[in-house]
Formats: C-alpha cells, structure tokens, sequence
C-alpha cells in the first residue's frame, strides 16, 4: 500500500525530512544564516485558502495583517525584534479583483507601518486557489530563543492570555458556544479582534530583553502560541528533552471567559495565540513576570521523558492539539 | 464592472504593487538586503501544478531539480556565484504519496549538490494542488547585473543557444512538430533533458567575471532567459529605457535545428531556457564571447523608446511573448 503524507502526519513527515535539511534546523519554525559575523533569522510561512483563510470571515487587508503578523510572530518569538524585509509569493485565481490584491497589500503595510520591514520582493503565478507564501528575513540580537534550549528547574512563563482567537473564530462561523452561554460585548469585541488582527508579543521580547538579571546568561527556550499553548510546551519539551508541570491554576484567562471544559480546551489548544511561551531560568522568569503585567509564571520543567502534566499529576491530552490536525 | 487581475495582466499588475514595495525593486526578479557592508540577493520562486510543472512529463525528481535551478539561476544572472539556502514552502494534497515527496526532496538535493545551497527551512501545508515557493539566498559578489544596467552603444550576448527547452515540451507532450519535420535523436535527447532538467548558466557567470578587461568598469546589464530571449531583451530595455537591434543572422541555435518561421519562434518566444542574456560595453562582450565557446554577441543598444528591431528596421512580435501568458 502507498503511504501518503496524511497517513505520516505532519511531524513524521518532517521527521523524514530531516536528513535533506540543515542539521537541527527542524525543531524550530525559523532558519537562520551568517555573515560576516552577523546572524539574520529566516522564516517561510504558507496561508491557503480554505485552510488558513476564509474570504467568508476575513476580508483581504486583515489577511494581509495577518500573513505578515504571524510570520513577525515566528521572528519576534526566536529573538528578533528587527525586522528587515518580506517576500511575497502570490497565487491567485485569474478572477482575483484587483481591489482585493489592493486590499491585501495595505493589510500588509499597515502590519510592517506597526512592526518595521518592507516587502523587497517576490512571484505571482495564477491557479486555482488562493495561496500566499511570506518569507521574512530579521536580524539576530541576544536573546537567541530556541524550543531546545529548556533546562530543568525553569520556570514556563506565559506572555499573555489564551483561547480568545478560537473564540473569535467561533464568533465569525457562528459555531455554537460551549454551554450556550452569554458572554459579554467587551470579550465578543476581544475575541474577534484577536482573531482578524493578532498582535505579535513585541513588548513581551523587549520587556525579556530588559529585564534580564545580569547574573543569569542569555540562554532561553522559546516559541510563540500559534498552534496553541499546549502545543507549544510540547514542542518546548520534545526539542529539550525534558518535562513540563503546568498549574492548573495560573493559567491565564480573559475575565469575562465563561467556566467550562470546552471553554479551559479553547484556552489549551485554541490556537492562532501569539504570545510567547518561555522556558527561563527561575530569576529571570520571576523578573519577567514583575515586568510585564499580562505575563505569569504557568509551570515548570523538570528531568524525564517529554510530556506535559497538571501539577496534580494528570497527564495533559494531546489529543485535542492542533498540530495533528494540519493534513 | 469589477477589474481583475486577468484584466490587468502581470506587467500591470507588478505596476500596481509598485507602491508597496521598497523602490525600484520591481524591475529585476530578485530582492536584496545589505547586513554588515555585505549584501544578500533574495529570490522567490512559486511552482504551481498544472501551471508551471505535470504529473505527465515531469516526475518529482525532476520536479525537484527545476524548482533548485530556476531560483539559482535567477540568482546567477543577478551576479550571485555564492549561493547560501533554500527555504521551501510546500503545499501538498493530502493523498500525495510519501514517494513523491521523498523524490522531490532527491531532486532538489542533486541541483544542490551541484550548485551549492541547503535547505535551511520552511513550512508545509495542505490543499487542493502541489505548490511549491522556494525563497533562494545568495551572496553578492561584483558584477551586480540589473535589467536596468544596459547603456546604448552596449553589445548583447547570449551565452548559449535558444529553444531547446520548447522543443522538449513539445516531445514530452507529443505536440505536433512545426512543419511535421524528423528530428535528430541527439536533438531529442538534448531537447527533453533541457526540459526536464536545465542547468544555471554557472559557466558563463565565471567567464564573464574572469574576462572583464581593465578598462571596463563592473557595469553590466544582465537577466536569464526563463520567459524567452526575446521577452528577456524586451525587460532589458524597459528597465533601461533603450531599444535593442538583433542580428537576424546572429542567432543561435542547435546545430541540427529545422528551418522555419515556428522553429524561428520556438527560438525567439520559447521560454524556459536559462542562458545569460546581457547588455556589455563593447570590450568586455567581445572579450566574452571570445572566451566562453557558447557565448555570441546577437545585437547591440541603442537611444529610443523601448522597443526591439531586427537589423533589418523590422519590428519584432511581441505577441507570442510568454509574460502575457501568466494569467
């Protein structure tokens, strides 16, 4: 029988990959090259229509906010906070009004007016389905975040809150809230927001960078939120090979969110959060969470085999993560 | 009534964008950013199936190869010997075998192993068609060759001959030979392999670097011939607003290529062919085509609004140009 990819799933496909790539390049979304004694980070992210995208509850300037935000989000979460320069590779059916290509690229220069960049270059091709490929290129300043680089004894901080994106897609497909409840205009008004125009966690690196006791070293593990705060300490623990204990209580939520366990799912592995997810030395960690006021100390790491437990020794249910879901 | 982009066309269309992009980058294919008083050129490339690649006449190896080699080679006729990474964006049904995939990546491999480059990373996708965006970085070494570098009184050289590859699409896809005319079995096998797996003009980049003469300046207007020699001359002049006369007599061909006014165009209006087509004071195009066996000096610059003639003053078709077929 033919394996197909959907059969190997998305982290065994890039496990088979590997052996074509840059050695280590896999655990982490970003690439990096050097010259002349400088480091640029490097990252390719693909939006399909229909999988990424829907026309239905996006128009074309806040997805070209958020082509270019996720993409700054995977530099910002790596280290970056320079942001030099975007290529735009552009499938578009030949029926495309031009009004919507318009649109896209002042959703997008509205995001590098915020975040700094510019687009230098690129393709455009017809066919069939709408397809945007963003390659962004920043430029490498301590601190160098890493998925691989937690060491047990760290404490795991969080930026910011979970689970409003996945609201505000629940909101824009009129799905049926958990419990039927009512939630107020305030969090409808967040929740959608979160969703159309995400906000890459500038402040959060900025404030990492400043608040750095001078006698912990640089060394921080790293990524952002964008396929859910499970998802993303899972990926923190396999790349280190190590474990993570989450309290069940210093997750962060937004004040108006409903009680529930769908609505606690939506904050584990909603998804399309920007935030980032730290793994830091203890000093660092306590540092940061006085620093910035919506970050918060949510767990720790300690020695063993890659997985993620509740602080009541419960195992975390990958089940629900977004990452299996991609083909 | 709603305009769109098959409206507009892709001339119209980049003309449009212009606006979004950082100045004056519209004009060549590639991008460029400057790090440390070192500078990066920057290309990306989409690959759409039933666009630009068919299951039917390419298998995925080779698939792999040709989507290398067309960025190289837009990295080679902009100057760049020193090719760095490849981040590869990849969008795949869910169905598409693991094999192909695998033979994919073989493929690209093979051109790296041959020009230089690793794939440093990406991102992959599902959907409804294969997609592939690759984001090519090279490092810049002098001669920078612009579209918008040619100066009248500049001879043109082609680094090779015209067509091949046009003649392989049509044996691949058993079209029609024009004139039902018996070819040559090395013209077959030389046709099918320029298709199937053409080759950046390396060879002619070095010459063209090792013969400058003292006297000559870097200056030198350069781009591949990927959308056909005459589409390629065409840019040349638009980015340096000069007209270009050919030498009917001057143009190269295969030894064995058949007479006639459509292999006459197959030369001219092919299309994916990767030769240096460049704009050269005199002393360094003759030095040039003296040097490397392949190359000939095929016209020369003059003052004018853009535009290409025969020697003979007749003007040449711009109708069968591929640049208006991408939508």
């Amino acid at each position: 029988m033919t394996t197909t990819i959907k059969d190997l799933g998305e982290i065994e496909l890039l496990n088979r990959l590997k052996r074509f790539m840059r050695y280590g390049q896999i655990d982490d979304d970003i690439a990096e090259i050097n010259i002349s004694n400088k480091s640029l980070l490097i990252n390719t992210d693909l939006l399909v229509e229909k999988i990424h995208f829907s026309e239905e509850i996006s128009n074309a300037k806040d997805i070209g906010w958020k082509c270019i935000t996720t993409n700054i989000s995977d530099l910002i979460c790596s280290g970056s906070k320079n942001i030099l320069s975007f290529n735009v590779g552009l499938v578009l059916p030949p029926n495309t009004p031009w009004k919507w290509v318009e649109n896209l690229y002042e959703g997008m220069w509205e995001a590098m007016q915020e975040f700094g960049g510019e687009i230098i270059g690129g393709d455009c091709s017809c066919g069939e389905l709408k397809m945007i490929s963003i390659t962004a290129i920043g430029e490498m300043n301590p601190p160098r975040l890493h998925r691989g680089n937690a060491l047990p004894g760290d404490y795991i901080v969080s930026t910011g809150i979970h689970g409003l994106s996945r609201l505000g897609l629940a909101l824009l497909t009129s799905e049926k809230l958990p419990g039927e409840v009512q939630i107020s205009p305030q969090l409808i008004t967040r929740a959608i927001n979160s969703h159309k125009r995400p906000y890459p966690a500038i402040e959060a690196l900025n404030a990492l960078i400043e608040c750095k006791p001078k006698s912990t070293s640089w060394r921080a593990a790293g990524t952002d939120s964008s396929d859910g705060l499970v998802e993303s300490i899972r990926g923190i623990c396999h790349s280190s090979n190590c474990q993570a204990v989450l309290s069940k209580n210093s997750l962060l939520k937004d004040p108006d969110w409903p009680e529930g366990s769908t609505w606690d799912d939506w904050v584990l592995y909603g998804g399309e959060d920007y935030e980032l997810i730290l793994s830091l030395p203890k000093k660092w960690a306590e540092a940061l969470s006085k620093k910035l006021k919506t970050a918060k100390i949510i767990g720790f790491m300690k020695e063993g085999k890659p997985n993620i437990f509740w602080d009541n020794l419960e195992e975390i249910n990958f089940e629900q993560s977004n990452i299996f879901k991609h083909f």
